[in-house]
């Protein structure tokens, strides 16, 4: 018998030991026996153990889309509203939000019901009007290096949604989140939304199993984005029993009232009944595996 | 409010609605409303709604160690039983399978147990030595564009496990399978085994999401392998509740009764600790998603 | 004989005739028999059929080493000058630039030499100290899509050197250079720099071909980084000489006085030696391509 | 000014020493003064510092088609002449060679001309065949890690044009010519035909760098293969003239008398006046850089 030295495992090297060494994050990285960072906010939580469900539409697009988004939200026992008054677009002809007009919105929708708003922030010189309308703000995708972002989210006081770069390794994302809790702020909830790979089949491959790595790695709460990742309704649900079943303290998705008049976004939205038919189907295996859906 | 199709929504063209057209795999499509291909062994199944587990080492290194295993399998309620004779390797000074005396290994522990045998085919050279021993034939990563190969499997009478080429697309997996199916055999498991991506903290990315789109565009079965993609016992698992949670027939994992002296993928196969904690993790969630285990 | 249609050709749909349409980018896009856009400047040019090398460290680390690395650009009969004294790093903890500073040595060197200065804004918050003392400003790849930025040097009246980000597609750069455009300034240059694979004998596998598919789409000067892609000195002389064949209006490459003490990027800058010596090599293919250097 | 060891260069990790270490391949990897290897046949060679082109159809279709090429190739003074009539198609349902007709055609086109034939050879049960019309005997991409089929052809005593895999990295490319070269034939030829990224702009994205890094590393000639990659004819002269500059040992190219006839890789071969045209192109930058085309 030999010796298992003269075993060959890999076609690849990977990093892994690096990756999970406890001293490459100093500020991230999860000690040993610490405790995980609880995000908690006015009757919602991210990191209790709990699966935390944010939901809505891609951008605000109408008081009346994102109201009667929020109703649709509250009906099913939510609380954390997604909806973005500035959003990222490829183009510069495409409809990139309705800026100051939608951020007027989510504060009288906010007012009218109890939803919280997670809300995207583009650029430090929109800090003042799209923070005080924010419960949670969220840096993109294409933001997650985007250093003088991270550094000024690090000074805002309230949670940060910080999704990882469909072109950025875990590491790197690790290493954003130090960016900003290394500024100030401790509150960063990191965010899975599917990479770019040469498959096709998904909008982004999901990379499921970057949630128990991360978990392993951070105190921080993670998160799956299934929207942006398989983009497309049919498989959305399966994506969320693979978040709830891998361990992620939760998932973001997209949902609109009439997804076929979507101005961004209405292909991968699920609509009210395929929204209902989820939170269902999530329900049967949440209790089964005793988390608690919010 | 503007109409649909002024929004925007993909980075990139996504070819889900081609890949999942009812015409496009004559054979291994699934036509609306059919039956799932059920694959029977002596004692195992695959594709009645149970999930059922394929466990042992990767290569047959010893008359010890392939008994030894199959008792630890037995122990744990399950039949079929991975380990190679024939065993692909990058580089050609590697140890690459025991040939005839791992099948005669294989032969042997068959007789004095009740394990079934899920064991590699490379060669068309091999179908005389390699079929007789096998209850399952699995067709490699590497070869799962080799369409001689395809072919002359498509004749063995016996059940194929094909996996998926690590740089392989969906559509490219279903037409190999439909290679098969058109020389004669329906028996074909498909098996996501990981992809090649940027990311290395896995050593091939898990395409966990792949189970469910393949589902709902053939009747065939489709099992996950989460050994040869997470790369690391640490995370095998989580990947195996995510194959349960997405609805796949089942896993292929690789154990070895002391991973310390395995010729080959020592770092990823768990052992028996290992092992029975999977088990029971895994036994828990399948009883709350109503899944017999097998 | 059958008919074409009859073949198949691809394993995977290539969208290279919706890439090519000329329609798409009403700004950036090539129109039929029109002009490329030349980029001029006091004794240095991009676009007019030479090829135009950039070359200096990484980052801006202290006069002595600007000033000495000034002295060997112009000794080679070049005036375009790169080093950045905001640096973009994955850590926090890493050097990012001597900041006010670094931009203080640029503009001190500048008019003690003839060099000119290519270097980096990463926010919208430093134009006011970063314009002035640049001739062309960079837009690193992690922020080719941070779309309040490329709207703001839309603004600044000089050139735009935009690098293509490791994750993104030719249609994302062309449409990142749109809105630049669409903001007032046509000056915009594009950059190839590598791109992420599951490759990794490159630190960013060099897309070369990624230059004539832009210049056939595109009226803008389009060059190549090897530094980023290739890195390592051993075969940036090869990409150069790759650049100069497909017709690339220019590369853009780090060289450092003593590359054993660079504070960034030192394991890919050429040495003194090793910069005479490329210069020498692609001097002799640019005079047998007719292509003047500058 | 702080130390080397202080900088931070890389994103990611990237083994090139450790593949370019001259123990990995103990009869491919380059010896330090060695000599290259010198294919040689009547009247072609390969490796002997010309630029060899490899030109014909994607498969033999009739002997009409197979003739006229030849007599093209032979009017450009080419010698060696591509054909498969054994095609790997990811479709079972498309045209996969004319089989023992197609190497009938090529027998009879070489006694009636002086062309050379390179022809794919699938599996070892067609040694037989295909090995006695074959000049120069090709190993396809899919087959790359087709270990039996590898040792096979260390037995032929020809030739081996050996792809890489779209989803195989160099190291694996080079311990698969290791594999020949152990079963007893140093006569290998590396042939980068493309590899699967993110980016859909090309076919699969030609990895042009990949010459100079095999070439450093191994005494084996290295071409490339610009139809498989690029895709489209509009890009071929501009990938040729790359693979020149960088010091390829030659490249293989698909031309078509007819390619609107083509029964396969159509939509990327050369027509007639497109292969004139490049062939023209090429001898202006070969004669520059003194390499002689043949």
């Amino acid at each position: 018998m030999m010796s298992r030295s003269q075993g060959e495992t890999a076609d690849r090297e990977f990093p892994l030991a690096e990756l999970l060494s406890p001293d490459a994050y100093p500020l991230a990285g999860r000690s040993a026996g610490g405790q995980k960072t609880l995000i908690e906010l006015k009757g919602a939580s991210l990191g209790d153990g709990g699966f935390t469900l944010i939901a809505g539409p891609c951008a605000v697009e109408s008081y009346e889309q994102y109201s009667e988004t929020a109703h649709l939200i509250i009906k099913h026992g939510l609380k954390l509203m997604r909806g973005g008054a500035f959003k990222p677009r490829t183009s510069p002809y495409s409809f990139d939000g309705l800026r100051q007009e939608g951020l007027d919105i989510i504060a009288r929708v906010k007012k009218e019901t109890s939803v919280l708003s997670v809300t995207e922030l583009m650029s430090t010189e929109d800090i003042g009007a799209v923070v005080p309308v924010a419960d949670i703000v969220q840096v993109g995708s294409r933001n997650m290096q985007n250093f003088p972002l991270l550094r000024a989210v690090g000074g805002i006081g309230k949670p940060v949604l910080l999704k990882r770069g469909f072109g950025n390794t875990l590491r790197e994302l690790l290493m954003a989140a130090e960016y900003i809790m290394k500024a100030g702020n401790p509150q960063v909830i990191l965010c899975e939304r599917g990479i770019r790979t040469f498959d096709s089949s998904q909008r982004n491959t999901l990379d499921v199993m970057a949630v128990p790595i991360l978990q392993s790695t951070t105190h921080l709460p993670v998160i799956l984005d299934p929207s942006h990742s398989v983009g497309t309704p049919r498989f959305i649900p399966a994506a969320i029993r693979a978040a709830l079943a891998v361990g992620a303290d939760g998932v973001i998705v997209e949902i609109h009232p009439h997804p076929e008049e979507a101005l961004s976004d209405g292909a991968q939205s699920l609509s009210p009944d395929e929204f209902s038919a989820m939170m269902n189907d999530i329900g049967a295996l949440a209790r089964a595996l005793d988390r608690r859906l919010s």
